[in-house]
């Protein structure tokens, strides 16, 4: 990352100069405002060569290992939800996290923020879905802390997980390999767990059908590297959804990409709620999908055996990366036009994992 | 740990079973609350041969590298106190964490939980502490994550950090190496950190002399293990203080601990802090202090070398283990008394790191 970039979040997806005094929600959205935040005072305090490529996860040389590291908080409410609770993507999402990188995630810790008054049989039940989720994963809690916060100053249960993984032989991934004529892989519908959040923290009902789709991906990775070992670049889109994740390796790679909107696939029910309530299914988080940049000699084996997995059934090509206007995401719409696919400034849904 | 364990927290130290059905300020205090919620629903959750020595830190081993791994979350209220902020603790306490099993702590994670409303100025100031920190202490923040929740449902900055160490050659550091005749030093004085938190708190001045002992001890812990390898087990002081690390070393080794309150080292403005509140300073945590029990044959070089190290110029030998009593921790009382050194069952001082 060059220090022009740190100047100017996503590249060409340009930043308005507000001056921001005091911490929006919108600077947790993933979207302009968290780029913001982590490129313009985060990067520069911190910076070394294993944060600066700001993957999902920071690979370290340690006691003569090459290790993937990485850590995320969950903060999702309600802590109940169709599909699971947070104690599931506590888990799969750092879990992800490593096997964006081509990792095989091994460790976890797990710190708890405790709020005052919690039921015990609440935290019984998320302490219950850990313990399944890491099973599931394949992964162990080897160390944890816990803290309890006054009344009013939490919100029942945060959950911090960091995760330590090894290499799977012969990947090698990193957002600086994608390159232009790369295809882009899709591993399934977009939009699942943020709609189920979002329907359930407003009691809206949506036919019921839809389900948070929080999954372990360490799977789905290491049978597509199998059949094809030169994927380029892997990432799950979580906050800020498959917008973010686009806009993100377009501004900072400077390249252009392009996605056919037909060809991304979002179930019924989470495009009828989406249409409902005025968003957009391409920035509503997902907590077992990933996008895969793939050089175009090795795409449709690399989709066959996405297809070919549990996780990745519904997989899709669905663009591919270009040279031209870079640092700009475009969609051709289902009636022949284009538009531009840009990040929401800040928030359009709080809290979502 | 055997399975009789987990329903005795602290061997010999009983908890009284009354049906606690809600999370208290207490579980988090470091004393016999958070001993239970860890050994009755978090071990019996994850057991694993790493996680049950419950030691400050976990050995794994990943990718032929033998790695110490360790997680804290940092809720300490106020965010700004004298001797620094949450950020200096934010490092040190995962710094020692790592450093307490014989590590030589390399990498962090930043975790930050962040208050809608919190002020950008306030923000910056803990992370231009958190760098500093991270510059002395010698490691590198490689990965991290930002959160935001609503207002009134964070207090301004929750910081977690998890670390990653390395063994130092030759150290061998677990509490299941403690044993009866081992003598034990404490590397300086207590109740530093607690007493200056609780006083900026409350808006009381002591003589102003009393100020955090946030630091990292990863350098005074190298200077010990080179005067002496044979160290048998370290402790960081924290939540909980000194009591709560005695404790849960006599509790969890079925072994007696005697101490000489005399030899025990308070600050003047501490001990007079203590007697108006009415506080014990062995209850009080501390940032930046070491207890070792090291066997009686190395007792006086490794005190030497403590003493040598400018974070251990207090160091004093403070008492010894014994076989006698088990489960207990006694006190010889300045007038020649006994008395019987307990942790408090709840919380004395909520949120002090």
């Amino acid at each position: 990352m060059s220090s022009s970039d740190a100047a100017a979040p996503f590249g060409a997806c340009p930043v308005p100069l507000t001056e921001v005094r005091e911490i929006l929600m919108g600077h947790g959205s993933g979207g302009k405002l968290t780029a913001r935040l982590v490129e313009q005072l985060l990067l520069p305090a911190f910076r070394n060569p294993m944060l600066e490529p700001l993957d999902d996860q920071a690979w370290v040389d340690a006691g003569g290992a090459r290790l993937a590291f990485t850590t995320d908080s969950y903060v999702v409410t309600p802590l109940f939800f169709p599909g699971g609770d947070i104690g599931e993507p506590a888990v799969n999402g750092t879990v992800n996290d490593l096997a964006m990188g081509g990792a095989r995630p091994l460790f976890l810790s797990l710190a708890l923020i405790l709020e005052e008054g919690l039921a015990l049989s609440e935290l019984e039940r998320v302490i219950a879905s850990i313990r399944r989720a890491a099973e599931a994963a394949g992964v162990q809690v080897v160390t944890g802390d816990t803290k309890v916060v006054d009344r009013g100053k939490g919100d029942k249960v945060f959950v911090n997980t960091a995760g330590i993984g090894v290499a799977l032989p012969g990947a090698e991934l990193s957002s600086r390999r994608v390159a232009a004529g790369d295809a882009i892989l899709l591993s399934g519908a977009v939009g699942d767990h943020g709609v189920t959040i979002l329907s359930q923290r407003e009691g809206l009902a949506f036919g019921g059908e839809v389900r948070s789709d929080t999954a372990p991906l360490h799977g789905l990775v290491a049978a597509l590297l199998e059949a094809f070992p030169g994927v380029h670049a892997m990432r799950d889109p979580t906050r800020g959804g498959l917008a973010s994740a686009l806009c993100e390796i377009a501004g900072r790679r400077r390249l252009g990409v392009e996605v056919d909107e037909r060809a991304v696939p979002v179930h019924d029910g989470v495009r009828g709620a989406c249409e409902l309530l005025g968003l957009d299914p391409f920035v509503v988080a997902n907590e077992g999908k990933l996008v895969a940049f793939v050089p175009e000699a090795g795409a449709e084996r690399a989709l066959a055996a996405l297809r070919s997995h549990p996780l990745g059934r519904e997989a899709a090509r669905i663009g591919r990366v270009v040279a031209e206007h870079p640092g700009f995401v475009t969609l051709r719409t289902p009636i022949g036009g284009q538009r531009i696919l840009d990040l929401p400034y800040g928030e359009s849904l709080p809290r979502i994992c």
